[in-house]
């Protein structure tokens, strides 16, 4: 286990009709003066926008609002939440959706008391020093983003799709009530479950030895969202699903399990290139990268593959050829995806063969700048064979 | 799944050779003026002390020394402690140690702001407001006082135990090195494994349904701590088993694996009456109290004590019978406390059965006064009977 630092300040308000408590717990957090930040449609349609900003009011506090949050959020928008921030005094960023308000919620509130272009985090010219303190109100399980310290933002004019991670950005307040998820169409949830499968593989494979207790936390996490996605598929307003997806979707991106050991993601930085041409659902776009991204790297360490899909995926252990217990786990897993109606294929995704080079050639090589994922380090000639394997 | 909330405001710095960064990390949070509260002989002769001290000065911060913490802290150390706080003007209370240095040093943070007695507090006369921040270098895994809302003071004229949970207290800060723990004695490293894994099934057994996310935690942390303990017992200076060991013990207490469900705590209130009385170590009288409470407890949900017993213990599950799984799972238990060398029946605890009505009539009845736990609430004649099963 690697020496770690860990810091969680985030506030869960957890459970039915929680939303309510906004303005309470904003208050006694310092706001008053709130950006509430949200996307479109659902948010307004459901009445939950009003319900938020009617309870902020009934504590004094003075709203702004600023709808447009689209999926894969755009800079555009962040460049405009901006500018209301410093016009209007706000002290408080509330993000009233899914992984895209947060996300941008996050951007406009680090980018608000920096002097200068916020899109220097994004292109890593400049680490972030403060920001505002973000509040949410989720709607969607997967992205983790309500605690975690990471935001992704996409550049309009160039399609490009960034990611920034720092502490100063973890929302100090998160309202979870899974009800508010009951609307979600499957697709939508599937690729949620989809993402959040994917933030714990991607702290699961790693080359730190002795990580057991991380392990083990990744691996009851995976089996809670493997049984409670089918059921929240079947049955949409299943309360006790749509509660196993929200916490596990929060502790399977707050960093819980991946302390004291090396992380990949390898697979959510191909994904960005995905999403950021096709403008697919993240998590759909994982469904495709990952299984073929573990085709590829399996053999560096079959016995941690072989460990998952025993412990995980209920294979019995072949000890004389623990390679077959670590391909049907795999196997299990793309079964999964399908099952719960992720496209596993390029083509089930609407992407294209020949773009392979193009997005392999982008794909950020955050690893000593040569290179993407740290289990097996890949440069983007690895990269086109891992999407070729996507190809079929 | 229960609504709930959930603030854990520790900063934790985990690994090797981080008390040297003491002095760093408690101004980083706005401590000036130090009390450092310790124990008894091994944080002084093992130059610990010293470390600590020496690092808190380097960073400019005024250090008052207050040692002499023993197990089962007493609440004449604590009056001394908040005089020395009240005189000095300290700001910052730094618990070294184990649970015994922490329980104290939270009692003393407790007690200086407050106009009164602070066994007020304890005595749950009064609930507790406010805490001067509380800081943590831990040596021994297994109270998770490092990160939890609670602290337990025995009151030195009656030896009475009591615990106040209150959010106020939890610690803001753990520095958290494994390789303090190498020079515990095997019985002490036994019993702190024997209070994990207490905390973890205190929270396990729950009447509250669809608690799967919870469940695999515990589940998963269990797992973890039993192949980690025989480890550690066996080779003391083994970082690995002391880090899942120390990391283990303070998701177990935090509270991550027991929010939106009922908790049972019942074998911890009469345990608490055997150590009092005879002055034990607090995971010794629990590895005597809780397999002879799950003896007496288990019909009352055996389907939830075979899920214990398959997913932990390795049992086959019994689908004719489930109650021999869950039985097999209690036995396994109480081997494995026999084999890390803890007590299992009150005569090898050094208890006397004469005591039993004693023990019975003393336990905190916390459940509307007249039981203690809710899994199964017991009346003081059920604590007759569950001890009666631990005199063999």
């Amino acid at each position: 286990m690697l020496n770690f630092e860990l810091h969680l300040p985030t506030h869960f308000v957890f459970g039915k009709g929680v939303e309510l408590e906004t303005g309470k717990k904003v208050k006694e957090l310092g706001g008053s003066h709130v950006l509430v930040h949200y996307g479109t449609g659902s948010v307004v349609r459901s009445g939950l926008l009003n319900r938020v900003v009617a309870s902020l009011k009934e504590e004094g506090i003075q709203v702004e609002l600023l709808g447009g949050a689209i999926p894969n959020p755009l800079d555009t928008l962040v460049y405009e939440g901006i500018e209301l921030v410093r016009k209007t005094g706000v002290d408080f960023v509330l993000g009233v959706g899914g992984g895209s308000a947060i996300d941008s919620a996050k951007a406009i509130a680090l980018g608000a008391p920096y002097d200068g272009d916020f899109w220097d985090f994004y292109s890593y010219k400049v680490v972030p020093q403060a920001c505002i303190p973000v509040g949410v109100v989720l709607t969607l399980s997967g992205t983790g983003s309500e605690s975690s310290n990471s935001s992704v933002i996409t550049r309009s004019a160039t399609r490009v799709k960034r990611g920034v991670n720092v502490e100063v950005q973890r929302p100090v307040l998160a309202i979870m009530n899974p009800e508010l998820t009951y609307t979600l169409p499957p697709y939508q949830t599937a690729a949620g479950v989809t993402d959040i499968m994917s933030h714990i593989l991607e702290r699961y494979f790693t080359n730190t030895p002795d990580v057991e207790v991380t392990d083990r936390l990744c691996e009851g996490l995976l089996l809670t969202v493997i049984h409670a996605a089918k059921l929240a598929i079947r049955e949409p307003d299943n309360y006790n699903a749509r509660a196993q997806l929200m916490w596990a979707g929060t502790l399977a991106h707050n960093n819980l399990c991946g302390v004291g050991r090396q992380q990949d993601w390898a697979c959510h930085a191909i994904e960005h290139e995905l999403s950021g041409l096709y403008d697919v659902a993240h998590g759909a776009g994982l469904a495709v990268v990952t299984p073929a991204w573990m085709r590829y790297t399996m053999h560096h360490n079959t016995l941690r593959f072989a460990q998952l899909a025993e412990r995980v995926w209920g294979c019995s252990m072949n000890y004389e050829h623990p390679e077959y217990t670590a391909l049907e786990g795999i196997i299990r897993f793309e079964h999964f995806l399908r099952d719960i109606g992720m496209p596993v294929t390029l083509k089930e995704l609407g992407a294209k063969a020949e773009d392979i080079p193009y997005l392999a050639a982008h794909t950020k090589m955050g690893n000593a700048g040569t290179h993407t994922g740290y289990f097996v380090p890949l440069t983007p000639k690895d990269v086109e064979k891992v999407l070729h394997l996507a190809d079929k």
